[in-house]
């Protein structure tokens, strides 16, 4: 990178207060795989028993840490795992290198942590197609061994950021039988954001008890609802990895609690926003509803062609409220829609109707709307009942700016 | 608009010199339907006997020209035909009122150019969702029909423009037994542009006799192969209208002859080219090649990925030999790949193969290519023998200031 960008004019007002995760001990270092000056390794430890679920991009050209990673979910839990996650280089496209690169790093971070070679999982982030300097990485694992703590996750939020303007972090604490059950996880992602699912890595503990496989079915099911509804530039990385680690250290066994699964979607939702939030070049946070579609599946196909149009993304950063090219959106995605049963709306500003713009519709209105930061385009299909709801930003010269230059 | 545009750096030097085309006539007109200071309205009249095939945009909120024109293709050639086109309003989502707007101009042009009126084909390319001011078309009509004229086709492609920079033009002559039969086409577009088909208008006249239905089936091949083949932003307008007249002025058949429909062919992708060097703020014209994949659908699949990916097109506009990226297209596409068999070129430098960077590839030999004005990408999948080629351009600053201001 070399260069700084300045913070997303929409990112929260600061870096949340995570809670401690019972269990977890995190670590970070700056080993210089292509950054200066800053920190670039993450390494948590996960106590014995800790489950770990996870999602991964589907990317038929996924990195050899991607793989490595998804090969080991659903090992046996009993003595403890650790996760390692490098930035400036993610691995990917590197053939016989690749692999031996991970190999090399997951022995030595098992030796260092005292877990099982099987249940480390590592990513990359950052440049395709160069080795990684694995030596360096490894270099540094006695170090972070010995300064793992629990109230790290803000340094690890940081440690595994790219063009990030912030670093991204969420959580929740739910009673659970009277007792507290905590939450709390970190993201990184910027661009190539779009299912499935990101160039995005997200890193979930909670000292929940929950069995392994119930803990991968909920992640999946969440992640459809959060991570892969968000779009930034309808790219999709190599080396995308949701991990999702429960420890049991808490003692509360959450296998029957709705609360959790409310909660759990909560921090996923907010992470998924943040990266939204910190969308290459973002001045805009757009949330794009769509109902009265012939099914939930149509529903998300029109909701993502708007989301993923570059007319409308650029018309959205030009403060225009073109909904002719909404229009044009749904009328190219393939999904049933009639010209004459459409009504979009921008918030709650009746913009269009039944096949022309709304009687009542001022275009003064629409242009004021625009102005605002966050904006919600709402869509009705008038077909039936499906429906659905994704996440974007707009398309601006920041995203030009920063594509055209950044090797990544 | 309002607003004048540098022309393409990727524009021919000239306009072509075309030939007139026997049985055609054309004129146009500044009826300031949304334009001050130029031409905006063309009307051309084809001879009793012209065949007239069409393909129209597939999006499910067309215009109302659109349904109207498509509605009239294969009806009888015996009384002659009109077709008249109209920019800066595009009279779609425009309800009833644009039917309406589409009855009142057809039955003014079937009577000034004495046709009947299910002969009479009408484009309309600009703004959606505003009323057409019909009015202003057909208070020019007499004074077209009075300037009807072979050899003004040039003025035609001038008269249909919206935000392109240049007009597009091109033809062909071939013998045919010994006479000579003479194609000519006009074309606008320059956003919107992807298949099926873009926001463009083509309008190709020949005076070869050939049967209407033959001719249908030409058409409709050969705009797989050309403007189906070429992608701007990867979005798709409501109005793409490509309408083929042959009169049969010549008095030569050409259904039996191969040479016809390879000029034609060679026709429709000089203006398929033309559409993508005029694309909005493009500064490389760009062939992606795809080789090797199971089959022809992947490859296109595959090459439409590579085409359409915004991270792909901001590393072309910075002359960034990024092939990580095309990797990363490749693998998001969903068409079938396997990381180690990939092979990558850019023009005749093989970069990447076997899963990783090529020995013999030198960072500073990519760097140079891509600094040129038109770049190949070559891609070999290594599973099959499907292949595919696409053209399309770089995504730059001049694409965002575009289409952040344009209301279209």
């Amino acid at each position: 990178m070399g260069k700084s960008l300045a913070v997303s004019p929409l990112a929260p007002a600061s870096f949340p207060t995570l809670p401690d995760i019972a269990g977890v001990e995190v670590a970070t270092a700056a080993a210089g795989v292509k950054y200066r000056d800053r920190t670039d390794v993450m390494l948590a430890r996960l106590v014995p028993g800790t489950a770990v679920a996870g999602v991964f991009t589907r990317s038929a050209t996924r990195s050899a840490p991607v793989l490595d990673c998804q090969a080991k979910i659903g090992g046996s839990p009993d003595q403890g795992a650790a996760i390692l996650v490098n930035s400036g280089n993610s691995n990917a496209f590197t053939g016989g290198r690749g692999v031996e690169s991970v190999h090399a790093i997951t022995t030595a971070v098992a030796n260092a942590a005292g877990v099982p070679v099987d249940r480390v999982f590592t990513s990359s982030t950052g440049v395709i197609g160069e080795p990684l300097p694995h030596d360096r990485i490894i270099a540094k694992l006695d170090e972070m061994a010995a300064n793992l703590a629990p109230a790290r996750l803000e340094d690890a939020a940081r440690a595994i950021m790219t063009t990030d303007t912030f670093p991204k972090g969420a959580s929740a604490e739910i009673t659970v039988d009277g007792k507290a059950v905590r939450i709390a996880g970190i993201a990184k992602g910027s661009g190539m954001i779009a299912p499935d699912m990101a160039t995005m890595l997200v890193y979930i503990f909670t000292d929940a008890a929950i069995a392994q496989d119930r803990l991968q079915t909920m992640l999946s099911d969440l992640t459809d609802k959060t991570f892969n509804c968000i779009t930034v530039d309808s790219d999709t990385s190599t080396s995308d990895t949701l991990l999702l680690a429960a420890t049991g250290a808490s003692g509360v066994s959450v296998d029957a609690s709705p609360d959790f699964e409310t909660a759990l979607h909560g921090v996923m939702l907010d992470l998924a926003h943040q990266v939204v939030r910190d969308g290459e070049g973002a001045t805009k946070f757009v949330e794009v509803t769509v109902t009265g579609a012939a099914s939930d599946a149509d529903a998300r196909t029109h909701a993502m062609s708007i989301a993923n149009s570059p007319l409308v993304k650029t018309a959205i950063a030009g403060e225009d409220p073109n909904w002719g090219r909404i229009v044009m959106a749904i009328g190219k995605s393939g999904a049933a829609a009639d010209r004459d049963l459409l009504s979009i709306k921008f918030g709650d500003i009746l913009v269009a109707e039944n096949g022309w713009v709304s009687p009542g519709y001022r275009e003064e209105d629409g242009a004021a709307y625009m102005k605002q930061p966050e904006l919600v385009i709402a869509v009705d299909i008038g077909l039936g009942s499906g429906n659905a709801t994704v996440w974007t930003c707009d398309l601006t010269h920041g995203y030009i700016s920063i594509n055209a230059d950044y090797r990544s």
